[in-house]
Order: C-alpha cells, then structure tokens, then sequence
C-alpha cells in the first residue's frame, strides 16, 4: 500500500515531535510491508518567515493531494506581535478551511499509570473515557460580518451555520457513538440562541436513524460543570465552534496528561489532518525533552481514519500503552519509580516495541 | 434608613429560599433599627401561570422603582414544552435587560468545612478565591440578527458589543479588583473574533487608570484549563457575556458547595438585582429542605453594593461561616460529624446569631 503523507512540522517543539512520528510511521511501514512517502511543508510563524504568510499555497495544494496530514504545532512568542493575516494561528484556521475539515475528534482518556496527576479526585476521574465531536469550519469563528463598525464604536461577530453544516456533524457524532458506548450528550445553548435551537431540533431529526444511540441535551454552562463533577458520565460530546473549542480544551486537562492526547480533523471525503492537542509549548523547543505521545497517537487516528489501517493504529496504541505503563516518561509527567527519558528515548522505546 | 426591597421568589425552591432571606433581613432591620420594606412579584413560570407572560410589566415597574431587588429562580420543566417567548428564562432575561444590569459579580470561594466535596484534589482548590465578573446585557444574548436564514435553511446569532458596553464592564472589574487582590484577568478569544481584539484594546486602554492593578489576557480556552488546574491564581475574572455564563459556571462547581454561592447583577446608577448562584432545583421544592445559604449571601452583596450597609452584610457573612463551621448543614451537602438541618432550622440558627 503506498500513501502520501504531507507533514508541516509547524513552529516550537512541533519538528520534534513530527521526527518521532515520522520514525513511528517509518517503522510501522517496515513491519506491515507499506509505503508510505513524506513531504514536508511549511505553516504558521515558520511560513511567515520562509514564505511572509502563515499558509503558502503550495502547503494548501500539497495537503490536498495528500492521503493524510500530519501537523505539530503553531505559534510562538516570536509572532505574536504581527498583524492579525500574519498570525501563526490564521494558518491553522486556514488550512481548517481550505480542506473542509469540519469534524474535530477529540478523545479524552487518561493513562492509568498517570492518572495520578489529575488535579481532579481520583473517584471522580476514574472511569471517564470521553470523545469530544467539535464542528471546526463554520460558527463564530468563520461568520461575516466580523468587523468594527459605527466609525470604530462597535464591533459585530456573527455566528451562523446551515442546516447542512449542523447536520454533517451531528451524523458523523452519532456514527462516532454507534462506534462506542452508544450514548451521545449534544450541547448547545438553545434558552438563548437560534443557532442552538436549530441545532436541537436537528440532532432530534437524527435520532430516529441511530436508534441504537441514546441522545441527551445538555447546555454549554450546565456542560462546563458536569465535565469536572462527573466526567464519567460522557461517552460522546458533539457541540459547535466555539463550545466545543472551549470543552474540549477543559477536557483536556481533566485526566492529567494533556501531553498525551491526539486530534483528528476530518473533512467530507477529501483527506484527514491529525495534530496533538497541546500547543507548540515555546519554552521547551529545541531541548529534545518534549512529549511525543500526543504526535504518535495522532498518527494511530491517522492509520485508522484516513488509511483505513485499524490494526496498525491499534499496534501504536498498544506500544504507548505498554511504554507508559512501564514507568517511561517525559519531564512534562511525574511518575513514582518512573524512568526520566527524552523525546529521541522514548520514541526508540515505541519503535522498538512495534 | 428606610429602604423598599422588591422579592422576585420565582419557581421551584425559589420561595423557600427567599422566605429564609426575609427572615435574616428583619433580624439585620432589628438589630440596626432599618426598616426594609418588601414587596413580591412574580417572574418566570409563576408569571406565566399567574399572567401569561414570564415578565409582567408591573414586575419591571415595581424593580425600577426599588431600592434593590432579590430573585429567588426561575424554570422547571412545567414550562419546559412552552414556545420560547413564554420561557422562564426569557424572564430572567428581559428583567437584566429591563434593569441594564450589565455588571455580573460572582464570587467563587470555598468554606473550609465544605472543601472534601470538591471535585479537585484539596491541593488544587485549597486557597482559591476569586470573582467573576461577566457582561450580563450585551453579546450573543442580545444581537440582532437572530433568527432563521435562507428559507429555514441556516441560521444566524449576532456578537455585538459597543465600546462604552466594554468600557463599562472593564471599569467594573477593575475597581473590584482595586478591592482585593488587584490581579485582574481579561479573558477573550482575540485570536478569532473581532469583537475579543477590540475588548483587549479597551483593557490596555484603562490600565493606565488603575495602575496598581496587574493584568493579564488570557484566551477563553486556556482560561477553561487553568481555572480546573490552578484556580488559585485568579483574582478577578473579566469577560463577555457567552463566555461568563460558561466560566462561571464551570468555576461554581470547583469548590463543591454550589447552594452557598451567591451573586449580584448592578447597573451603572440604578437597582442592583442579587441571586442565588444555583438554579431552581424542582426535584426538592416544598420539600423545606433547599439549603439558602445562596440566597442569603445574596442578601449580604444586596446589603454592601446596593444600601452601602457594609457592617451589615459583613455580620450576615460572619452568621453564616460561624454556622457552617459548627457543622450545620442542609441535605444537598455531607459534612462528617456535621448535623443536618432543613431550611428553616438552617435560617433559625443563621437568624439567632444575628
Ligand atoms: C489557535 C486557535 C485558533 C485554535 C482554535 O480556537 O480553534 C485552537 O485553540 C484549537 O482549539 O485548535
Ligand atoms: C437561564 C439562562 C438564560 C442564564 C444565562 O445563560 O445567562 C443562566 O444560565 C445564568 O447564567 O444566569
């Protein structure tokens, strides 16, 4: 089997971590006789220095002819002061764009070896195994008009959604659930928003074609509490834009080990985008010390989403799994008689265990 | 000093709590020779069964015409399947409009008798106080548009602030940090909207008035990580409407007593309106046994920022922590040793004290 995989290492400790996920990918290929090709290009603060834009086209056209993406990280201090179309992050929102990927997954579960660093208690942690379905390309974060207006005195965001857009994701939630605990939780805040409301009578209009996935309305506020009260509760989270960019960031901190968690950005029919869930962490960069399990899991979803290669994605699974519960870290955990090593070391561990 | 109180019991426990707030303010009238006036009206589903609609117009007339205002809650699912116009929340809404109570102020602290209940390990939360202050009358809540596009077939909600909106709030939160600990913390999302760039424009505007105030930005996502992973190092909270609603939320549960905390909503000259922080909780109404430690902390902010009775309030705060320390209790919470009260005997004891 012979796929294209474009990776854009991005900016801070983004390269290295893509290096161990690359060897990880390398070594799978080796072992289940696939080829796979790699093609390295540019986004955020490191295309604005190269290429004075923090998303090139030939990034955009690479990525289009590409089986799947690979991205690190984005963003830095070294940015942060440029005009608003020069910010690392517009890349990132660009690149959501230009490949339709609007169906943000994010698992949340911890490690048990590592559950221990939860700033939750442990009876209220134990047990959660949550997947967040985040809509990525349209609400608050894309609608027109965004802009000031009344000479500078105001300022107007707009968040709107088609029925198609609601329903793409709503589908693709349900059919997440069908593929676990069969419960799905819709947040919204529809005591408030048309938007929402749409949003509710639509996910009822599904329910009738999943009738083995039981549905519950919960709104965002009411959400934001029952995540730290009683994560466990959660199978399947599906939400809007901005919710869910907000949930699933609190999620992420839940279990302890936001070094630890992958995304995937899945679009339509065309290719699939996986990145960590944790940011370029600047302050670390070129050490060679960063954690990179949330890049290796990333490419897990990669082979089981966009390459259809489940028992691959379930070989990578299985050898972080194994590494953390032998003790092996990086210096973002803490672990009683654990084993300190760095990103090349515990990556060797992975590979080797493949 | 004769002051006229406009009691807004509402739905659910909403009476029961208030009757215990009524009693605790004619021991303060007592004790310090005031005379409070009450009078009561009706909001919410009670409005809307006693007159049609969730906020009569004498309700409003009677508000503005008050020294301050006390609600109980709104809402239950006996008005759960009505059309949204007849909401018990559109109340709740219309009134803060009515009110221009822009300036939301939730104080999030813990009792230390109560803390084994949070959901965070005792080093996370131990030392956590902190306030929230939330737009409460701009926003998505309030932007036109907001309604059915395109035949039915998308939607559309509207994030509009003016200047003077921000300007206003951000004068709040900064002379309610002048009172603490002076460490504010502007929370937007200005590496997407519009309306988050210019709200951060207007905080680096005002610094220079309230220079002993430290500030930080911080993003709304990274703010819904931190408050579950370091919420002591928040003083005060500033932020838009949606996202208020959301943190504050999310940081009611972190100290595990939600029934004990409370909150006021102010305008800029006029009547201030004070709450419980929990909602109207119909599983347990006329059960006598709502905890309405909420509603009277409520009464002590109603005390302090609306009638300038600051030894007043400071003896209604001083009740009730001597109480909780004793270890009263009512059923919603667990206290070891602790003797278990319903509400009536839970605002004796409060009552006696004073
Ligand atoms: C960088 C930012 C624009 C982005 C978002 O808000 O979507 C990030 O927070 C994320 O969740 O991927
Ligand atoms: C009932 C609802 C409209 C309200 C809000 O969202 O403002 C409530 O959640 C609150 O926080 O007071």
């Amino acid at each position: 089997m012979e796929k294209k995989i474009v990776l854009l290492p991005g900016d801070g400790i983004g390269p290295e971590v893509m290096d161990a996920a690359k060897r990880v990918l390398d070594a799978i290929a080796v072992q289940w006789n696939h080829s796979f090709s790699f093609e390295s290009h540019d986004i955020g603060g490191i295309a604005v220095d190269n290429h004075n834009t923090p998303l090139p086209d030939q990034t955009i056209n690479a990525c289009k002819q590409a089986d799947a993406v690979l991205l690190g990280a984005v963003g830095g201090p070294k940015w942060d002061q440029l005009p608003s179309h020069l910010r690392p992050e517009k890349g990132l929102l660009g690149i959501r764009k230009a490949l339709d990927l609007f169906a943000n997954l994010r698992p949340v579960k911890g490690f048990e070896k590592l559950l221990h660093a939860s700033p939750l208690k442990e009876e209220v942690i134990n047990g959660s195994d949550l997947l967040i379905v985040r809509e990525l390309t349209g609400g608050l974060y894309f609608g027109t008009p965004s802009e000031r207006t009344d000479n500078g005195n105001a300022v107007v965001d707009t968040l709107t959604y088609t029925k198609r857009e609601i329903e793409r994701i709503v589908d693709k939630a349900f059919q997440s659930a069908q593929l676990r605990r069969k419960h799905l939780t819709s947040v919204d805040k529809a005591n408030v928003l048309e938007s929402s409301k749409l949003w509710r009578e639509i996910v009822e209009e599904k329910k009738a074609s999943y009738p083995d996935v039981t549905v519950e309305h919960v709104l965002v506020d009411a959400a934001a509490m029952k995540l730290i009260t009683n994560p466990s509760q959660f199978d399947v989270i599906v939400t809007e834009n901005m919710f869910g960019d907000i949930l699933s960031d609190e999620a992420s901190v839940l279990t302890g080990s936001l070094g630890m968690l992958p995304s995937a950005s899945l679009s339509e029919s065309g290719v699939g985008l996986y990145e960590p869930a944790h940011g370029s962490a600047p302050d670390i960069a070129g050490l060679g010390i960063a954690n990179p399990i949330a890049m290796i899991l990333s490419t897990a979803l990669m082979l089981r989403y966009s390459l259809q290669l489940e028992e691959e994605a379930k070989m990578i699974e299985a050898a972080v799994i194994s590494i953390v519960d032998q003790g092996y870290h990086t210096a973002d955990l803490q672990v009683q008689n654990g084993t300190k090593v760095n990103t090349l070391e515990l990556t060797d561990l992975i590979v080797n265990y493949i």
